[in-house]
């Protein structure tokens, strides 16, 4: 009937997710999850779809090559959403009043994104943010920070350090420095100084932004600021006094060193970083960036910031809010370069091998009942060779393999092989005893996060 | 800057997920993830977007008008999948010589029809499927049911049947009527019974299908079999006799039943229902239904079957599977109409108020310690009147409120109010002994599954 096959293929920048992969994204999924919701954060979701005007809202002719953008059977314009935050405007504008402020919540879920696929980079991918509206309070903005520094020690880092600033004090300097005007240029030169340095940074604030050499030298001291957090803050007053907008930056930021230290976050941890403006438009406030410290050069791996006014296009009630955005890939990937992770072909732990077809309700009985025992058990669907099916539990990486036959059930036993140990014997045990056979032999596994 | 709003909506036939539903959906899916794991299968994903070359496969008229398909920025005609089968198939001709048989995937995803929006029907929903590929043997059938049988338990029904057929049986009794060539529409007036009674079937069979009367009664007499399953097998025998196809569909069935039997699943939970066909070209052996004994009306919440051939448009490799859908959207529906489950506002267990400002490090101390005894807790970001706090506790739902002052820093003790017990006075207890008294009062939780 078929004379040809159709080719199977993903479509280009997409991807299909292997069990080993899907494994080691559902865990940790399963941590950012319980860290938000630890937190008290609680979960919604919005439609991959919606009007693309909404998607839009002011954004330019870039995000607008970037949509997966069509016309719908009922001849509506519609686009597929490229990040999670405006389709939270749109809920926020419309729920709010129903769900009341403050209101955190986090969203993991998938965005599309027409860019050039390049390495690490898909059409597809997913996000995973958490956000909390409705509240000007700094104290939202240092909880944000805890989030980060719990979730990412949740997710096995000890090494790694959060950059913090705080926009009003960049827009109290250029404000200062009488370089409101040009903000957007020069903060997008500022961005570069890490990547292209001082020298490169000062010729592009005077060349291209329009500074003069005296503006570009004052805006590049906070670059150069050294010491401890409160050391840099007191520079900062120097540098600030008199600039109301700034020195209430300055005020935030310190407030939220001492109280992280209070609530027992250790001080190598968090830096202050001026230098940070993460985003020219969007925001208003602190914002954030982690870095791995035994991989830096993979970028930030949770980034957010505080954000004046979240909904604007869609209502006139003004909502501040303040959160972040895990960079899932990015960690996955940094996880598997530094051997964190495992990856794995199955969850279950036990094979059990059909050795004689006419007992199958004696190994499905039995796999039920190291299930109750919270042992999760596979049994082979196929009565093939028991050299076969040993070695698929070996590709597929279970630790142990049962196996009986008449001689074993008339006697009530279990033969057990312990797969990861090559040393380890083949132990015959009574049925009564299985249970705590495996259990002894199976390796700790990490407790769950709260 | 805006002089006019957007008006924020969702489109027609999709809806946001508001927290108390997504708690409710996040829970059953955490249930649905862990039976299926225990029983060694794995998770994969699969893009939104495929080639619609891909989708569409054989599918006709219908299954493309209910595709939101469109060009993409590089010209290619692509769709969203509209189930998680069509891409397993294609999956599974791509990467099978990688992952090899058998392979057991479970598959939780959404997707997308762009179908008539009706009364609990919407154009986005979410998929929850499992399969075990590249097994003919009718183990992997009997364990699908299992699986089901396990599901539906682990999510806290009790009262509820599953009721099986194969396809074979079926399929026997009409070649042995000669009624092979008209065979799907005597199957589709077959699976009309339950609902407009033998006449009209016989009816609809005679009069627009072709049958003899005599051929329609033959037919008929599967509907009207009864007893226990071995009985019902029985008298199936004498009608399929001769027959090898049929003969061979009882005789999985048999072994189904007693093999369940002995791995231990209540007999009043499987019901022999010969008379269900499912889908008429898809499915070739063993078919499964559940219905929920306190809510039929609603339909079968978990269906499925044995297939030939899973991916014939994509590889000449034969791949025969079995498996089943949950139906999660219904399933919550049911679960919310029989009380099942209690929609929360919140996953956190206390509120820290905010009393004084200056020990905000204080609150956010003492809330990190009772995270850490896994105790979820949300700290008030603004301080407000104490009041106004504890009304948004009440509103969220949170069990209990903590307040603390300055004369209580002094003390080294907290203010402890249990909120969901209106008589319990406020109590005042030593910070060292805060998790103990929480814990203590904390309505125990049903255990989470294996």
């Amino acid at each position: 009937m078929n004379t040809s096959l159709i080719k199977p293929q993903t479509l280009k920048g997409f991807r299909d997710h292997l069990p080993e992969q899907m494994l080691a994204r559902e865990q940790l999924i399963d941590i950012a999850r319980s860290v938000y919701r630890s937190y008290g954060f609680v979960p919604i979701d919005t439609p991959a779809l919606e009007y693309s005007e909404i998607l839009l809202g002011k954004g330019g002719a870039e995000s607008d090559r970037q949509l997966f953008r069509f016309c719908d059977q009922g001849g509506r314009d519609v686009a597929l959403r490229f990040d999670l935050t405006v389709p939270l405007a749109r809920f926020a504008a419309q729920h709010l009043s129903d769900i009341g402020t403050p209101f955190k919540r986090y969203h993991i879920g998938t965005v599309w994104r027409g860019e050039r696929p390049q390495k690490g980079r898909y059409r597809e991918f997913m996000q995973c943010d958490f956000d909390t509206i409705g509240s000007e309070s700094n104290a939202a903005d240092i909880e944000t920070l805890l989030v980060i520094h719990d979730l990412i020690e949740a997710l096995g880092f000890e090494r790694f350090t959060i950059r913090i600033n705080n926009r009003l004090v960049l827009n109290g300097l250029l404000e200062k420095s009488g370089l409101t005007a040009q903000s957007n240029g020069i903060l997008r030169a500022l961005d570069k100084l890490p990547k292209i340095g001082a020298e490169a940074v000062i010729r592009e604030m005077t060349e291209s932004v329009g500074a003069t050499s005296a503006q570009a030298h004052d805006i590049l001291q906070l670059g150069s600021l050294e010491g401890s957090p409160d050391e840099k803050l007191s520079q900062l007053e120097a540098l600030l006094a008199g600039n109301p907008r700034g020195l209430e930056g300055l005020e935030r930021l310190g407030e939220l060193f001492s109280v992280c230290r209070a609530a027992g976050v250790p001080d190598d941890r968090l830096e202050l970083d001026v230098s940070i403006a993460r985003g020219l438009d969007y925001y208003t406030g602190t914002v954030y960036e982690t870095f791995l410290d035994d991989l830096p050069g993979i970028g930030s791996v949770c980034s957010g910031g505080r954000y004046d006014n979240l909904a604007e296009l869609f209502t006139k009630q003004r909502l501040p809010g303040v959160g972040a955005s895990l960079g899932l890939d990015r960690l996955l990937a940094a996880m598997r370069e530094l051997n964190m992770i495992r990856l794995e072909q199955t969850a279950a732990h036990v094979l059990i091998t059909v050795f004689d077809r006419n007992h199958l309700g004696d190994y499905l009985r039995v796999a039920r009942q190291l299930r109750a025992a919270q042992i999760p058990t596979e049994v082979y669907p196929d009565q093939k060779a028991i050299g076969k099916q040993l070695k698929y539990a070996d590709r597929r990486g279970f630790a142990v393999a049962l196996i009986a036959g008449s001689d074993e059930f008339a006697a009530g036993t279990w033969q057990v092989k312990f797969l990861r140990d090559r040393q380890a014997e083949q132990q015959t045990v009574t049925e009564d005893s299985l249970v705590e056979l495996i259990r002894s032999r199976r390796q700790p596994i990490a407790p769950p996060p709260a």
